[in-house]
Formats: structure tokens, sequence, C-alpha cells
């Protein structure tokens, strides 16, 4: 299945591709490869997740901002490459877990955004993934997420 | 107008590109990508802008510390590729924030690197961008910058 | 010399590559670039180095730490090429060191994993590094390194 039809399947409308907070852009290309800006859990112009992982939210919720700040990713994506059928692989996920002192499941919280991904690219959503317990975030996000892909024309 | 008559309209003057505090080099090449190490505040052999945001220096100091870095990763650019007009494109910009715990203007301080980057670069210095606030620095320094460019031979 | 001769002179034998913890793979190759995902400093399936540096583990098992995550990094860079003679540079180190507040040494510490790649590779290790001293870790690892490789066919 193409990932249009996934993401159908799935019951998820990609959103417009969120702004950047500041002085740059939120996706560029440089040869084959795409990257975006940190993505955040934005559903539309609201910050959905804001908080702590371990103290203001539960790892459920934590795995539901992987995956929407996973969705924006996706827009961001879509936006760069102009069809999903042209992103060949995606290749790298940095996530970055807002969290309070001695949490430590980040990878179940970016789950949310890992399952997402092969849900909806399939074998071309196999990715790389660093995790890490960030001690502050912009907008207070429950996590940050910067991805890499690579297109084909 | 080129980047190095941008730098003069702005005063700035580049410095030598810092060097390395451990065992890896300042910049590499891969392909036509330039990547750096993490830059710092240095102005010199000083560090310029050490201590936590939130706690020991003022946005406007961290956004100083920020625009500082960006100066000594433009230097490591022009090293890199012998010659600013080289630089097809910024691409992206890891920008860590040392931080107290709740701080969370990490965009406004960020921005004293992206707002360089586009002053010298013009539409060449669009960049994505990651910010997050880190809990501790090497040297504390107050940001750690890291730039990936694309060079044109 | 060869890497292998290096490894074996250094009295080094590669581990299988570590698997991922989560929903991700190991590594991904992307042109002619390399990436690992996050790797920690793994003896088998043991987390030999668990706790924060500055106050569970010493500098001097934080840069053990981080050369044992670097043989498990160059592990993944063998499962990538398939020979470590098709390596052609490294490129780039994220270094990542689980601290307590105030903790300053992540060069010394990270050290531990580029004087390891230079002994291996000599000339063909340099590489670019970023040092950022992290609140919290997955498994409470005490560092997390993340690798890019520059391969030749």
């Amino acid at each position: 299945m193409t990932a249009e039809e996934n993401l159908k399947r799935l019951g998820i409308v990609l959103p417009s591709p969120p702004q950047a907070v500041g002085k740059y852009v939120p996706w560029i290309r440089t040869g084959s490869l795409v990257m975006t800006s940190g993505q955040l859990p934005w559903e539309g112009s609201v910050m959905k997740y804001a908080g702590r992982l371990g103290r203001d939210l539960s790892t459920e919720q934590g795995y539901a901002a992987a995956r929407l700040a996973a969705i924006n990713a996706i827009a961001q994506l879509k936006d760069a490459a102009g069809d999903l059928e042209k992103i060949a692989n995606l290749v790298r996920l940095e996530g970055n877990v807002f969290c309070d002192e001695g949490f430590s499941e980040h990878p179940q919280v970016l789950n949310g955004a890992s399952d997402l991904f092969v849900e909806v690219f399939e074998e071309r959503g196999k990715h790389t993934r660093t995790a890490l317990g960030i001690r502050d975030m912009p907008l207070n996000a429950a996590v940050q997420l910067s991805v890499f892909a690579e297109v084909r024309d």
C-alpha cells in the first residue's frame, strides 16, 4: 500500500506542516536527503502535549505526543518531496524527550513515532534512532523529533 | 552582496577557526556536505559566555553567545570551503543551550545564530534547526552549535 | 595497518552488533553515508556502565564506557560496510554523556571513543564531535554515541 493509503486506513489526515518557531525553515533538502527542523506535538496551533515525562505526563501520553510530532514530521516530508511515494526511505529519527530526573522510558515514548513511521511507510519506514532525556524544551513540548529521509526523483 | 561583504558591513572580522577541545577535528567534508564539531562561544582563547541561561545569564546574553558561536562556525565553514561563496546553502543548525531547570526561551537564544546566518549568507543562510535545553556543557559554555552546510566546487 | 590488524593489536574482538532497544534499526546507509543509532556501553547483553558521571561513575569509568560504546559502533559499521576497509572515513561522533548537575568533563569521557577511532582507523578515524551532558538516558546508560561514516564501494 502507498503511504497515503496507509494514512487513510489509520484515519490520519495530515495537517498543514507546522511553521518554524524562530528564524529558520521547517525542512531543507541537500542532495537526496531531506532534514526537518525539530518537530513538536502541535495539533494545529495548540501545543497538545506540554510537560515533563515522569512528572506531568504518563509514558502513554508521551507515546501519543511522539506519534503526533511524527504526523507533523510526515507533513513536512510531504511538503518537501511533493508526494510521499518519493520518500525512498526514512533514515534517522533524533528523539528528544522532555523529562523529570530519573525518567528512563524514552524508548517506549519514542516508539510512538517509530511505530507510526513503519505503519505508514512500511519497509521504507525503517530508521536509525537516538533517544535522549532532555532537561528543558522550547514551549515545554513533551518531545522534539528531528527526521532525515532519502528522496528519489 | 557576498558573505564577505556582509561580514564587513556588520563589522565582523572572522577569527581563526577554534581548535577542537578533544581528540577530534573542527570540521569534516563528506560528499558535498561540511559538518562542524560543536562550536562554543570562544572569543579568541577566552570562553566569553559561560554559565546557565535562566540563572547566570540573561536571554540577551544567550543571544550574544549564540551569535558569537555562529561567528566561529562561519570561520570553520570558510576554512572548510576555502571561500564563503562556495557555501551553496546552510543546511542545519543543531542548537544546544546550557540552562537551568525551567528555562524555555531556547528559540530566542538561538535566533542569535539564525539571524546572523541570514544576515551573512542571505537566501543561502536558511537552515533547519533543533533547539534543546542541555543539563551540562563542556567548559560550562552557554551554547553549543553544530552546523551542516552544502558546498559547491 | 588495516582496521582489523589494529583491532587485533589492541586485543579487541568485535562483538555481534547490538540490537535496537525499540522499533528501529541499528544502522542505515543513505548514499555513501552510514549512520548508526545511539550506541550504548553494552558488553554482550549486559549494560556494563550504567549511572551518572559525576555521581555514580568516575571520569575514568566514563572513558571506558565511551570506549566500549565505540567498539559497538565499530561492530555496526562492519555490519553495514561488510569490511572495515570500506570505511573511507569516520565523519561524525555525537557524544552524549549521562551526568549529574555540574559535571563538565564530557570531553575527557568522550576521548574514550575518539582515541579508539583513531587507533583503529588511523587517519581515516578523524571525525567531528559534539559533546553534551544529558539529564536522563535510556537504561541509565552512561553514554550514548551516534556515528556517521563515509563508505566506499
